[in-house]
């Protein structure tokens, strides 16, 4: 019998399976359409499978799961195994997303959110490896977060914590989605960075993004990294905003929970080092002087595959610490 | 035999030490003047004197004692037990403080810096009693802070975590005594109320705490919400300025480790419900509309003494936790 874990990172669009061996090294992986609208009986059946299948054609069965993870967005009860909702899978409403698994495979299943799951898989074997307190950041649509204080992911009261999207860097700046003002994510995700280039351009801005802008009708914050390389001015000021923005979270991150590494990842970390660097930039402007700080700020390493690879390593660990149920 | 516990806050003015029995219930307490100048070997030796006393006159002896907690400004080395400096204590530096009190009493020392220790203190038997998600201001001087996530203090990496009062809330803001800007502690602490005020007198603004600065030279947060209950308008405007920097920081708070309570404490909370009340009212405007949220804001409640209370409890709560050394 072998010691493996599965690793499922359930999104809108495609459920992504991964199977582990007790090392976390990837056996093999596949990807299937959700196909969420036919609702949540046939989509866990589907996932449940899925893993079967993998587990077939590396010559394993059941027997040899130790566990399963899986990552979604929420909101959900996790520590229940619950989904409550879900923005992209609106048949989704209260599925009790474990239980169901369980039924299907028979194997303990743990479940935490996509941005937690993704911030688990850093710490254990990417971009966080090797410290015990480290703080994540998802760059996309939105910004979401996870923190990993002492070797262990800090949930919160209601188990929303880390929704570090949504600390308010500017009071009275910009509107968020959420429906405050002057969060990180009004400025520095990858919709607002596009979002404020475009805006600029609609003022008035002068700027080689304004064909971009006239022939596509948007703007992406890839179009402004690109831009940026060639030296546009406008895309230099969205970036150092985008920047400044993640420099003052990292700063209060850091006065916060301390961590001894802030690892960014998401579809912006394309951007490569002329983001990271002035993020480094920024927050090297604006720490405190009266010690010296040294905190590491990086990129994921992960890639795509972190969400199956953090819910293999999360049902690992938690398997680990004899708290799976 | 007892199962008694010493509290210990070390202060630069003041040693206060409290005997408590093996319910927090303090048996006697007494202060004793530091006289830091006298060195350490003469302050650590004090402190067991004492402590030795209040267990003689309780009719008890060291046997009884458990063990003994310490709180103390830092920068130091809790884990290890080392005080590295101290602004209040010159003659302070890379003191050993555990291992030089372990050797004059016999008993396992727990120690860990002042705002940790008070917030642990109303955790355990004050404010926070009940919850298991904490965050913890003290409206002094500065402001500092303590964050119990989960049950247990969040130390970080390098064991400076919850510095709250530096984060940055209004990026280019006031300048700070850290070296930043914006910090809430440049807008909130009982010492920038006062002076928001002073500088706007000094700017022109009419108030009847124009008067008091011109008799006494300076203006204190006492004056300010005195006046503030008398009607002014200035006072009115700086208190909303430091209700508005403390709910800003209680929302990114809420978004970071999501406390189930947060507790406010040190001198300024004597302005009573008029602070809190404004608190609250600008955490209500300011906080997401996605979800409602249950956290309560609230004062602390063991006033002076939460400092020995605080290094007591935490020294069970260690002990019990079989992590004492």
């Amino acid at each position: 019998m072998s010691e493996m874990f599965v690793g499922i990172d359930l999104g809108g669009t495609n459920i992504k399976i991964g199977l582990f061996d007790s090392e976390l090294k990837l056996i093999s992986k596949t990807s299937v359409a959700t196909k969420a609208d036919m609702g949540p009986e046939v989509v866990i059946d589907k996932m449940a499978r899925t893993a079967k299948r993998l587990l077939v054609k590396a010559d394993l069965t059941l027997q040899d799961v130790v566990a399963v993870g899986i990552g979604t967005p929420g909101p959900a009860k996790y520590s229940e195994g619950i989904i409550i909702r879900s923005t992209n899978m609106p048949k989704f409403k209260n599925v009790p997303i474990c239980k169901m698994l369980n039924e299907k495979l028979g194997t303990p299943i743990v479940f935490d959110n996509d941005a937690n799951v993704a911030c688990w898989g850093e710490y254990a074997v990417g971009a966080g490896k090797g410290v015990k307190d480290m703080v994540f950041f998802t760059l996309g649509t939105g910004i979401g977060g996870g923190i990993i204080n002492n070797g262990e992911l800090v949930h919160g009261c209601d188990e929303n914590a880390a929704e570090l999207g949504h600390m308010i860097i500017y009071p009275d700046g910009r509107n968020c989605n959420c429906g405050q003002r002057g969060c990180v994510e009004a400025y520095a995700s990858a919709d607002s960075t596009a979002r404020r280039a475009a805006e600029a351009l609609e003022a008035g801005a002068q700027s080689s993004l304004k064909k971009v802008l006239d022939e596509k009708s948007e703007i992406t914050s890839k179009d402004v990294y690109e831009h940026l390389a060639q030296g546009d001015k406008l895309a230099k000021e969205v970036t150092d905003g985008t920047a400044k923005a993640l420099a003052i979270t990292c700063i209060n991150m850091l006065h916060t929970t301390e961590p001894r590494r802030i690892v960014f990842a998401g579809g912006m970390i394309a951007a490569g080092d002329v983001l990271l660097n002035r993020i480094k930039d920024f927050f090297n402007e604006h720490i405190w002087t009266i010690k010296s700080e040294s905190v590491e700020i990086c990129f994921a390493t992960l890639g795509e595959d972190a969400g199956i690879i953090g819910a293999a390593a999360l049902a690992r660990h938690t398997n680990k610490q004899g708290k799976i149920k």
